[in-house]
């Protein structure tokens, strides 16, 4: 078994998964999301985002979820920080881990956030700054590591170069992300080659979308690599399979069912993570976008 | 690359979907699924079962499809069968190819089909000698070759002996089931290696249920096996996620988007399969339950 033995899950279901929910979901519901993501044993959760609420309503609230959600010993609740002013708000809501994020693509760059990838890292430099001198540590998202809606295939060389301005600046870990879902296993395993080289692979994390349904093919063939670290969304939050744009992170219930057939240790129970993904799904008025969560359902 | 340069995709959302489908769908649906399937390059699309109309009554008009689809060079179209009666049937609807089917489960075999595994095998011999006689093809099914829902686990041993004996008897190709979908891509890998000590890897086929999310995962690791030959359902045909005993063929459309993006040849055109995806789909009166076929789409 070429396979690491244990796997960290980050959960990104309360932020990434919610921000593309339309629907407003309150404190107490966020909360309780949290609260249930962490007892069916996820040692990472991602609370929210310290972004303006006027882009992403969703996440106006992120300091009271920061505040009130149940603290335990070796969780962390790392949120979106996309600038100094989102940095400050998080510190003063008490985070101990920010995120921060780059696209591996420049027309998805000029597009979603009006400057070139470099300028982009560059705007980073004072947050990563700040976090060095409070002790706070960083992970650095890098967006379209496969394709892109605007630029199509991105070359491996491109990801790795991004992914390793980020890592020297200080990013603890990288988190590599499909965020079109376009990938399969063989550019995937391409693309990780290729980042490895300059960025250590125990540093890196897959982040998949399950749009065209390819996210669990590529969990195994980064874990093939040696890849451990992998981000997924409880219940598929994000994704709407009949909508335009569909982004659909992969299922957190669907990842802990591979790792626990191919025997690798998550921590995570998969029966109290279905019924977190049922709570949440529940409130949002549909069921949850996870086979697994379904097909136990039935049963 | 150690994946073969090219895959055969054996189609079954005529049979092997439909007959799970409670609606009954009209022989000129059928036979237009099945020529869509046919124009999008498929070459092989199983095409019916001539099994008692009594058990399957959505299988009760197999000869006319057969005798309407539109024959081509290179294009075969199996039908499944499961007596002397059923092969007899079959011969005189003019069908070239035939299926048999065994459990790799004791439990299964005596509950769906009241007999041993042993006695289920004995009663194709008749059918084995016909099909010699008539220069008829046989192919061979094994279900539950990872999990059965009475028995459990199974064994890869248990699974290598029914396959060994379906292909000592004369089956051209032996089709590994995974029939709930419980599959993951190491126990997956086990099973195939421990078939393929008896049988010819290009000999086997892979047909995975994606009830709990896991098929292109093992097709994947089946590919890197070297297994060459894979059976999938158009639009998910044959399950429903959210009733109870879920089925849910992998789509076909998902296999080949991987395939296409792991440049392995199947000779399918994408375009051409999701549209026939949605006809069936949309004469079902619901989407396509393939995330290629909702993501194309959306764009």
């Amino acid at each position: 078994m070429p396979f690491p033995k244990k796997v960290k899950i980050v959960e990104v279901g309360p932020r990434d998964g919610l921000q593309n929910e339309k629907q407003l979901v309150s404190v107490d519901t966020k909360v309780e999301l949290v609260d249930r993501l962490t007892q069916a044993g996820l040692s990472a959760v991602e609370a929210g985002s310290f972004v303006s609420p006027k882009w992403v309503p969703q996440m106006a609230d992120s300091d009271k979820v920061l505040a009130q959600v149940k603290k335990a010993d070796g969780v962390s609740f790392p949120v979106l920080t996309p600038n100094m002013k989102g940095f400050e708000a998080a510190m003063e809501a008490g985070a101990k881990e920010v995120a921060i994020f780059a696209a591996a693509s420049e027309g998805f760059s000029q597009k979603n956030i009006n400057c070139s990838i470099a300028e982009s890292i560059e705007r980073f430099e004072p947050i990563m700054a700040a976090a060095k001198e409070q002790d706070i540590a960083v992970r650095g998202y890098v967006s379209c590591v496969v394709g892109c809606p605007y630029d199509g295939a991105i070359a491996p060389e491109k990801v790795a170069e991004v992914s390793t301005r980020l890592y020297d600046m200080g990013c603890y870990e990288i988190s590599l992300g499909d965020t079109i879902g376009v990938g399969t296993p063989a550019k995937v395993a391409e693309m990780i080659a290729a980042v490895s080289q300059t960025v250590p692979i125990g540093k890196l994390a897959g982040h998949f979308h399950d749009t065209y349904g390819q996210a669990l093919a590529n969990i195994y063939a980064a874990l093939e690599l040696g890849i451990h670290v992998f981000d997924s969304s409880v219940a598929g939050l994000g994704g709407c399979p009949y909508a335009k744009g569909a982004s659909g992170n992969v299922a957190t219930e669907d990842v802990v069912f591979m790792l626990n057939g191919l025997g690798i240790e998550t921590g995570v129970d998969l029966a109290t993570l279905c019924e977190a993904g049922r709570y949440i799904s529940q409130s949002l008025g549909r069921v949850p976008a996870s086979k697994v969560s379904l097909a136990l359902s039935a049963q």
